[in-house]
């Protein structure tokens, strides 16, 4: 999506194929820089400092990483070496390991003279797959923006929680996703963008990326929405997810039940938008069998922002003394949700429903 | 309630009924610094500059800078300009008016010479009916919590959003007062302190309480109540309000009502502390007929706290040009509510029960 007016990925390999280029996600919303990836090591790094975050955007990294390593050593025992390195800088990642593994699948039965020229090419098809998937997001989503739109005759107002935009996937996102084609398509809509504590990835990721591609938003704190919703304020809710149960509960970053709760007691439709690999088949009971992360409560009692000198600071909100606890993620039972939207269309949260779905080609 | 092992009120005369002395709020929690107010312009910027916040405090400031005021010039004419003057110090306080014009009403018929020692008299009868009100609210929602103890037989958990602690009155709060009363009372207890952005207040001043009399507590974000819920972590929730109506809607800080919708959604109890004269009785349904206030989008924008190198600093959260809004409140309907506790008693939240409730004697 847009930066300044430039169409930009979050993600992307030079014109001469010898390094890749991404976006500082650190340094966001106060200063935009792009870093050069230049071997495995800065990949590592990148991966390992949050450069670059959000699934799908990591596993991309980490096929790239491996790219990188084969064109400087690309025997077996180098390609072993690189991958089993990769792994490390974020182990619980589950699509860092999906994205290496795959490189390693793929190019273990090449010759070394063919695999830094083929393994480029592997991890761009990688990051081509990952938009094409968020771009067929974005189509089915907008079908609904653009249905509200058409019985509403006005701005259609959007509530969204955390960031699951084009900074957290190589292009387009999955929450936005929806909302930039319908946006680029004209409907006329407004975002209403959670802040999200603790980590502010709406008030800093989202607002930064809506801003700049010329989206209409409004911060708001988390604990706006309730009352937005109880005024008419909101015409439809839409979220991402880290994992959705085979029976459609979903997990996502923490808040996003009290704003399913809201949505249900004012009748305002309610969304999950995500790519069908995000579906856990093994899983039902989403709220029994998710172990929630906890993370560390750093990120509850102190904060970082831009000071009026321009440096960026953390500040501690909370006493001396007083605990914080940080559950990172919450379970909506599939019951709140109106629908998941996703790369083969828009389906009902339940076991039949998501069957039938995956029994569709992608569209 | 107890700062360092001492108890404190959070405004008290000194021993010599020459001045009286506050705890500044704006320095917690970082800070712990008390204030001596001299005379009515003292007591001016105290309630100006936010160092007394919270509805019964406020109005006792108020009683007390016109007596405070008297000690220097009692005539007529001083009686009425104090008033006055202290009135705009912040306009919309509806507990400033009601004690300034308690004091103005109390003190307009003496005597010029009376007036000094009276009007100390009134100011500290004032204070200490705050005190009577929330330790009678405190008693009887401290039966709620022994009642859940008996139960369960373990520590029991509670939930509080915003601060209704003894800082934002004379003493014991209205929220927080059934739980210091319980803790005192030596039933084990732990407390959930919610954030409450923007603002903070839960952050800084609920945790800075607690932590300061020793009740056990663990500040979250606003978006983990409903997580904790779901898992049994919570066994009660108590708020407080600033306005309730005829049939029992609560209007309380933002994101109250997510909190009562996770409560009901989880059968976890939800009450809400109060005097009876915080009960509107001209209004009836609190969703359409309470204005809720929009306060400054810097509220959400930026943010304060403690620096590492002990300087208080606020930081940017936002992009530079991100719009915010900031709604101070919502409104929970009375169906969400399990219990209203009142210095009367604990009652339902409906028209009758209410009624009923007023015709008995606090106790």
């Amino acid at each position: 999506m847009k930066v300044n007016g430039t169409p930009y990925r979050t993600i992307w390999s030079t014109a001469d194929n010898t390094a890749v280029e991404i976006i500082d996600q650190t340094k966001l919303p106060h200063v935009f820089t792009i870093v050069r990836l230049e071997n495995m090591r800065d990949a590592e790094r990148a991966i390992k400092d949050m450069q670059v975050r959000g699934a799908p955007l990591i596993g991309v990294t980490g096929a790239y990483g491996v790219a990188l390593s084969m064109r400087h050593h690309a025997s077996d025992a180098a390609l072993k070496a690189t991958c089993d390195k990769l792994l490390m800088a974020r182990p619980t990642a589950v699509n860092l390991r999906w994205g290496i593994e795959r490189m390693r699948a793929f190019l273990a039965p090449l010759r070394e003279s063919e695999r830094a020229a083929t393994a480029w090419q592997e991890a761009a098809r990688i990051a081509d797959e990952d938009v094409a998937i968020n771009a067929s997001i974005g189509r089915h989503g907008s079908e609904i923006i653009r249905a509200i739109h058409e019985k509403k005759k006005s701005t259609v107002n959007i509530l969204t929680h955390c960031n699951a935009g084009w900074l957290a996937t190589v292009d387009w996102g999955t929450a936005l996703a929806p909302i930039y084609k319908a946006f680029d398509a004209g409907i006329p809509l407004h975002v209403w963008v959670d802040e999200t504590r603790p980590r502010n990835q709406g008030a800093s990721l989202t607002a930064w990326e809506l801003g700049q591609h010329g989206v209409p938003h409004t911060v708001i704190a988390d604990n706006t929405g309730g009352h937005l919703m109880q005024h008419g304020m909101v015409d439809m809710v839409i979220v991402g997810t880290d994992r959705v149960t085979a029976r459609g509960d979903v997990c996502n970053k923490i808040g996003t039940y009290l704003k399913e709760l809201a949505a249900l007691d004012n009748g305002v439709p309610f969304y999950v938008a995500l790519p069908t690999p995000t579906i856990d088949w093994t899983l039902q009971d989403g709220v029994k069998e998710i172990p929630i992360e906890e993370r560390t409560p750093e990120e509850v009692t102190h904060i970082s922002g831009l000071c009026d000198d321009g440096q960026v600071r953390a500040v501690r909100l909370t006493p001396q003394g007083s605990r914080a606890a940080n559950y990172g993620f919450d379970v909506t039972p599939a019951r709140l949700v109106t629908g998941l939207i996703t790369e083969r269309g828009v389906v009902k949260a339940n076991a039949e429903a998501m069957r039938v779905l995956m029994e569709k080609e992608a569209a």
